[in-house]
């Protein structure tokens, strides 16, 4: 795979997560469309957690500083790093926190970070993202994920291969060494939500329980030939034919895209995903179809994990 | 390729247009969201023509009859057959014509077709869609673009062995010694149409003069690896890299779709593409990226050709 050149940390592996060095801190994440506080205790256990809608989207300009003042009131309990990750250091953010290039190490991380002030001139510390080139020199971009992929190498131990991070933009990462070597951006999430409210198929879908049948289905169909943009279209048909009913739909398609995703793309096994219980075990499904080990665990443990063990690494990169 | 029990029509081959037997007639494509009419001559040639937006969608209660009858008023010099293509045939058509199987003949479309009356009891016929599965066996349907691939069969000689309708949703059908073998439909128009009006993808999108440079490369990476999700997303992130401009988006996103659609689909060329010049010509130059020979007609010619072959058969089917 070529890779854009990049200047990676020195050749120590990543450091486990300390159990009884650095002092209680506030993990921040901070994304479009939502803003996450979590109070760590020194071996990043989280403490206490306060969460506001007013992702960098709904922040009255320019206003960054008192909207974390006014999340953070009445939170702390000590004066301990405040390190955020997230789309506050977009260009559309707080500042812009210029991208690392993979290979990427939690060093590098810490060496790019930002800094702002908030209150008292009290310092807040933000992550940058990560860039990338894929094997054809297309560019990709993340910007908080690097975060939870550092958090879930903790985490998972060290023979997961790939992070995958379902979602709106899904990211699968490809780890070695502590290293995120190179990773790649799905539009799954977002092409599922367009598909359900603006499209054809929509229109005739029925809410339900969960069906998994369908769902499997729909992971069948896209180990096959035709294309996505012929296998969508058996959404419509098979309800034509009676095939499918209408509360199935959803399902269905959700088969079919979360399964062109992983099965389209060039992925290593163990796979770890990190994301909501219900989503997640969608693709720990999808993986095992396609011939993959895969587990799971949460977004919030892979976020906290992660801020707190670049916490650890702000002295040295300081 | 698996396909359903058929009844194909005797061994004969489709007769070509007839010169000069057949008497005038009024050929009509009745879709989702337009009604054109087409008066043609004892060849086929197109004598006058009228559309309206009263697509199906449009028709008030029931009111198919009156709609038609309104639409030939003083448009008609003679009493010639009276021809219909389209949803108009669909359960929220006129009347509902059963899907004829794959594969098919014109002669199957001819002893298919459904009957209506308008005016002072005048008879109007309706042509079956088709029905067939693909090598998967899921199922796949079509109404109006039958008569469109007879007709650019008929048009477009004997060593055409794919005829491709671009679109909301495309068509692609197999041919074979004037039969429709299969075909199968793919969602590009519509997935375009949503990802440039409701997406990410579509904020950042300007309007601007067509950029064939920036359509090629779209061509190009459907045929690379990472999969259709991924792919769309170097829409953001080329932009963002400063690789692509703000109007060149849509057309990289564009060859990206199309490419999928032309790439990802088992098509044998000589292909024929029917649709409007711009459409068209984006088709066929996706064609030849790939390898497959393709020279393209225009959607009218389609149309009145495919009906007019097919009132030629009426008597015999009748």
């Amino acid at each position: 795979m070529m890779l854009p050149s990049a200047v990676p940390g020195g050749g120590d592996r990543l450091p486990s997560l300390p159990a009884t060095e650095g002092s209680a801190m506030i993990a921040i994440d901070w994304g479009t469309t939502h803003l996450r506080a979590y109070r760590l205790g020194a071996a990043g256990e989280i403490l206490a957690r306060r969460a506001q809608p007013t992702g960098i989207m709904a922040v009255a300009e320019g206003a960054f500083a008192e909207t974390l003042a006014a999340l953070l009131a009445g939170f702390e309990e000590d004066d301990g790093p405040v390190l955020m990750s997230g789309m506050v250091g977009s260009r559309q953010g707080w500042i812009e926190v210029p991208y690392r290039d993979c290979p990427a190490r939690l060093a590098d991380l810490a060496s790019g970070l930002g800094r702002v002030t908030f209150g008292q001139d009290r310092a807040a510390f933000i992550c940058p993202g990560l860039a990338c080139r894929d094997g054809d020199g297309i560019p990709d971009v993340m910007r908080g994920e690097e975060v939870q992929i550092f958090g879930a190498m903790a985490a998972g131990g060290a023979d997961v291969a790939t992070v995958c991070l379902p979602g709106t933009h899904s990211k699968h990462a490809r780890l070695r060494d502590g290293t995120i070597e190179s990773f790649t951006t799905h539009m799954t999430g977002e092409v599922f939500a367009l598909l359900r409210s603006h499209s054809i198929l929509g229109r005739t879908m029925q809410e339900g329980p969960p069906d998994f049948a369908a769902f499997d289905e729909g992971l069948h169909r896209a180990g096959q030939a035709g294309g996505l943009l012929h296998h969508i279209f058996g959404v419509r048909t098979r309800l034509l034919m009676g095939e499918l009913g209408a509360p199935s739909l959803a399902d269905y398609l959700s088969g079919i895209l979360i399964g062109h995703e992983i099965a389209r793309a060039p992925m290593a096994g163990p796979v770890l995903v990190v994301g909501a219980p219900e989503l997640a075990a969608r693709y720990v499904r999808a993986c095992e179809q396609f011939g993959l080990e895969a587990s799971a665990i949460d977004a919030d443990t892979a976020t906290t994990r992660g801020l707190h063990a670049l916490a650890g690494l702000m002295g040295e990169a300081a």
